[in-house]
């Protein structure tokens, strides 16, 4: 069993809030992350693929076809995107990077037929990162 | 002469589009950055500072000073907030990488009494920097 | 479950040896480590909650208050320290990456309310690091 | 248990393909990295050893040791080489990622004596890379 | 004057000899860069343009024309390809790194007529860059 | 003209102060930095030689040359070494960056034959650097 991961960028904007909290609250809950005209990252993705090599490729997955799932089903939705509502699979949901790589996860699981999607991880800055496991 | 460099972050959003344009130009132009709902980035702010160091200290300028100077005229002023709106010094400016280079420079070199501001380097992603030397 | 990991900086300064040891024996063992007037590193620590995200936030942790957790608590007590005389709960513990880690875990785990501490990694350098999970 | 890892740093060139393919399915199959006269990568290897700290020293492994194992059975045998020609352990493997970090596993392996071998990771360029935990 | 800079990234494989040296010494003057099979490295190249902002567009140079510039005329001819034999304009050149970005220099600065090219700087490892300015 | 830099690594401790201050303003003045104690930080120094590539090598100068030197007559004289007391060049200076990247300056350019010794960069942590000219 060998892990092979894709690293993936992506900018966006987004501002934290839950429409049911007060002003105040939100201000309370999310700070400067309530800004109601948004801010923004440059986010990586790490899609981790779990699987046995390939005999004749040496290949758990190929990386191209991969990387060709992800910006498809994933990062050209949401790359130089507002994350509040330019993004359908978002809409409702408060972009918290628990929520997105939740939200990632399920718009790339259903397209991994070589091997198993073991894990994705989205890095908000250099010091704050997110892991889903499907579990 | 030495030439000393502080490196400080912000996370911000912006659309870049020219008001006196149309939509298709605009878009024509600036492509995916042009997105009405913004998009955003991980930015990184290098302030150097050109100077001799203090015989009794063996510093050009203090760096906690340095930084005040940088989060008080600039940092504060634009991390977790949208570039095109919430900036008063950026008022009516296209908030290109260049463009925002510029008003740093013009917020902070006010304020650096001790060796002089010598250039500033502003990266708004890991491919794509920008650097002004107030020329 | 999310797994959520924040990191964080801090700069110290460490001699590694065994006051049991012979002085040869201490650099046969640590080499370079065990010069007597120290060394130093920068450190990064990144801690890793695990949890599911609130309904109503999307958070499994507020980082802010993660933050100010791991600051208060393992940050502020070992950055611009001596790791060998400064620090409480270091004391009279041979300073390794090792037993650095395991210290933090202890300084840090009874704080954590939301989510259960999951993993604390540090690195001593760009090549070395270490990893514990309270196992 | 800690876990502690120690990165190394290797350039070598490859050309991934199967001798039993025709060259048309080989460039289908592995595109520019089936380029006939090889390209290359600056590798990072980042071999984990799991252990418990050994009461008088701190350590689980002296990296030093650790070093000298990854450096004598690995990264001296792939260094400033072609990996398709020049590696005796890698004879009749195609060198993808894969099959580099098993082979890698293979060699360092039976040489840990301190802790267990836990897992190795090899980066092959800043968006891509494996990991093998010897299951 | 504004300096802008692109980063791009490319993979090749080279090997360093001068034809006109025995084997010893090609070996006593590049050591393991003379392997005769080959090595290889990832390879950024920053792509440095100076000039004026555009008024009406806030850009130096629209760096999606000055990725195409360098994609078409450097990086798409380098990238997954044996610089000794591949590559027409590196063709009897010892691919050093002083030769690879003289020769990017030499590919590049016909096609740069917004602003004027700079600077290029091609890093070979972490550890290891050069820069060209045209002089 | 090319310009060739090497960047090396080196650990080390020490502690900011001027013995002419009392304990009260080299707290005010260099303020964690003063910890009597000392800390430390992972340094990286980038040395950069200007000059013409040979002809018969392509190179300005040989890296293995320069990193020899580097080592010789700074690297190894500071790696895992108390700045403040360890080092014979620093006795007498107060190790600030500025003061350490003159000195690593002093050792190296009498040794610098091929090409010219154009700047010293040297990096205190990820947001500190300096950069000496000999100027």
């Amino acid at each position: 069993m060998i892990y092979v991961t894709r690293r993936s960028h992506f900018s966006a904007s987004h501002r934290l809030f839950n429409p049911k909290f007060s002003d105040e609250k939100n201000v309370d809950m999310f700070d400067k992350c309530a800004n109601p005209n948004g801010h923004g990252h440059n986010y990586y993705l790490e899609v981790c693929i779990a699987g046995e090599p390939n005999r004749e490729t040496g290949y758990v997955i190929d990386l191209k076809k991969l990387k060709r799932i992800i910006n498809e089903q994933f990062v050209d939705k949401v790359d130089h995107k507002n994350l509040n509502v330019d993004v359908d699979f978002l809409s409702g949901i408060n972009p918290t990077a628990e929520n997105i790589v939740i939200a990632a996860w399920k718009q790339i699981v259903p397209h991994i037929t070589e091997g198993t999607l073991h894990s994705i991880r989205l890095h908000e800055t250099e010091n704050n990162f997110v892991e889903y496991r499907g579990e």
